[in-house]
């Protein structure tokens, strides 16, 4: 097995971040003072809500940004920039400040999601790295609090790795625990982040036996009683009752992975019950979304695993997050050809509130010496929080236990319009304070 | 900066594959030889063909699917499995035979795309590994085909990092110059696989500069007059006017990346040519997409910049595809409970061909001992093609040029109507002559 250094984030880099680099250096722009703004122009169709997710992996992503000489020699030989360039890469350390939405907060059109304060050079090169990342793992996020709400308290398992890239499914599984997931399937998941996992058995087990049975008997050798059995490889009402045969009235779960599994689900209790295994649950999979899982609420569904949709973002599989200059040396700037313009200036958010709690408006305002800061009222607070300071970590960022809990509390503040499945505008409305 | 090992792939592995082994090794039936097989029951909503994708880099995967310390730690840590089952994964290396489509291939509804042989034990671990690659990376090369046909020769470029996951944007280069692009923007995928790459400037550079004149001037000072200008930061007619009075008539291409990109091109050759600036090339971009594409047919545009479409699949995020069990100890084995029934044995595929060399049909067919082998036609191919023989690669297996030229050929071969956009019937059927 050869050894290698910690892999480097470094050219996880579209080439054009580079190439402006190369360019800014040689006319000495790369240096003056700029704010890099992430946000998204709109939700995706349907949503009322975006949940960030991704800002502790692009804190560590930018720890490992840093061009050591097989990234150097690449460029170098691919003549990408010039050797004044390659110099400063050399010793590329970001050293800015970076404040932003922390994991778990919901987020709005317009939220100023991460805001990246430093040289033009420090802050340019990071667009794609940021961007890949809370893009991938907020759309994870949103779609799961989707599912979780949807699941309304029951157990909920993330079993998406087969359906995406492999390292996608590693932080697809991590988006899914801070949207409240249970557990996962994917170890790798259960290693690097300490997300509890899941998993007993595939139809594969029962074909290989001779007979379900066997499968069965070996499984619970295996696990023990309290394990889940795969009861729908042959006929489900045969297999139910062998895995109580099996297992006893102490078996852990039973699960259902095809066909109309509502249905299934109430003739599997009626028979679990008439054989005594009342504790026995139910837990369904195969396909389902958001709306397969509201649909089972009536049913005696005791936990959902959730494959397809949850890695795929149900039907939105990238958060559309944009990584825009917003200020120059302290003068906002803003692209203005077409409908895409964007608002120039530093900007930070503080969410408004009723006195019972309930979120009313994200207000976004300009952030300059001078400008007016809108008054916080007494349920009002500041949305963004400090990140990095001078590139180094501040004390006491949150945990990934702590961005679940954010959300769970973050949830609970919003109208009960903006938690409805079903199309329509965002939860709150954005209003913009800027200049 | 520490010093780690070449990552190993093992982790990367839903917890179910594990505890069935630790379960089939405690009754025996782990050493039972099996056929487990990739294939996917449909093709994507409107898609007539897939393009397989990713068989390479599985088979970089199992290479590194090895078990080191810091993996048996956590598998001992959590309790996953028992210790007999800790020791079989300490030694694990896969020595079984793999066959399957090359990447580049086109596919269909039940094509055999990987056949894994070897005993349960060492194919069931890699489900998810295999999937987890081919869903992405067939995903992607299938969206890209249809892109590279719209667009008829024209250059398409990559650039779609920023909206996937930072690891799954590597992939997605790969899978999009598999399927045809020109290059890519990510320079990682520059490293590791040798893709061209490309890129200029964002608007941030316009921005960042006191004036556009000031940003075209330093980009042409530092990217030669052969370079790509954007020029939709303010007003485009004031933009191009100024990029040829920048770089001289032999500006290397303008970008515009909003707007309405077909009238937006049309004036801007019109203005370029009055200009003199007749070898000035028109780059589109900007939430482009096959269709998009196909409809910028008739426009003097000389190359697209692709990005979300092609790195979240077009609508079609994951293949979809499924790797079951099929075989054990040369019996066929089918779960058969519903909709989802599979179909038993051990398969392979011929495609047959007109005279004329257009497909006619995919012929899938059982492999056994004694069963009949379709007759192969003076114009028909096996389409499966050897790729590990004991664990170990076999000779001369295709390069990622290869698969390029393979999926070129193959696309020729498909009936017109296989070729257009619009949703429709896969292009050829599967034909199935099995147990």
């Amino acid at each position: 097995m050869t050894v290698a250094s910690t892999p480097s984030t470094a050219l996880l880099t579209d080439q054009y971040e580079l190439t402006m680099l190369a360019g800014a250096l040689r006319d000495g722009t790369a240096h003056r003072e700029c704010t890099f703004e992430v946000f998204t122009r709109r939700l995706p169709y349907g949503r009322r809500y975006g949940v960030v997710g991704g800002t502790g992996r692009v804190l560590d992503a930018i720890e490992n940004f840093r061009f050591g000489a097989a990234e150097l020699d690449k460029l170098a030989a691919d003549g990408v920039v010039d050797e004044a360039t390659l110099e400063w890469l050399r010793d590329f350390r970001f050293q800015g400040q970076i404040d932003g939405y922390p994991e778990g907060e919901l987020f709005f059109p317009g939220s100023p999601l991460l805001t990246v304060r430093g040289t033009f050079a420090e802050a340019v090169v990071l667009e794609t790295l940021v961007l890949s990342i809370m893009n991938h793992d907020s759309a994870i996020a949103g779609a799961a609090a989707r599912m979780v709400s949807a699941a309304n308290g029951r157990r909920i398992i993330e079993m998406g790795s087969r359906r995406t890239h492999e390292e996608s499914a590693v932080a697809a599984a991590r988006a899914a625990y801070l949207a409240g997931f249970t557990a996962t399937s994917n170890l790798e998941a259960g290693r690097r982040y300490g997300i509890p996992t899941a998993g007993t058995a595939a139809h594969a087990f029962t074909l290989l036996h001779d007979s379900e049975r066997e499968a069965f008997e070996a499984q619970v050798a295996s696990l023990g009683t309290g394990t889940t059995l795969l009861v729908d490889t042959y006929d489900i009402t045969r297999g139910i009752e062998l895995a109580v045969d099996v297992a006893g009235t102490d078996l852990g779960a039973v699960r259902i992975d095809s066909g109309d599994v509502g249905v299934l689900a109430r003739q599997a209790r009626e028979q679990l019950d008439s054989l005594g295994a009342t504790r026995t649950r139910i837990v369904v999979s195969g396909d389902l979304d958001e709306y397969a899982i509201a649909a089972l609420r009536a049913e005696p569904v005791d936990g959902y695993g959730v494959g397809t949709a949850l890695v795929t973002g149900s039907g939105a599989p990238t958060a559309e997050m944009v990584y825009k200059l917003v200020e120059v040396d302290g003068r906002p700037v803003a692209k203005r050809s077409s409908h895409k313009e964007s608002r120039g200036g530093r900007k930070a958010a503080i969410r408004r509130h009723k006195e019972t709690g309930t979120a009313v408006e994200e207000v976004v305002y300009h952030v300059a010496p001078g400008a007016a800061e809108p008054v916080l009222g007494p349920h009002d607070r500041f949305v963004q929080i400090p990140l990095l300071r001078d590139g180094k970590r501040v004390d006491d960022l949150p945990t990934l236990e702590d961005s679940r809990q954010r959300l769970r509390h973050a949830l609970v503040t919003v109208p009960w319009e903006g938690l409805k499945l079903s199309d329509g505008e965002p939860a709150i409305p954005t209003v913009f304070h800027t200049a």
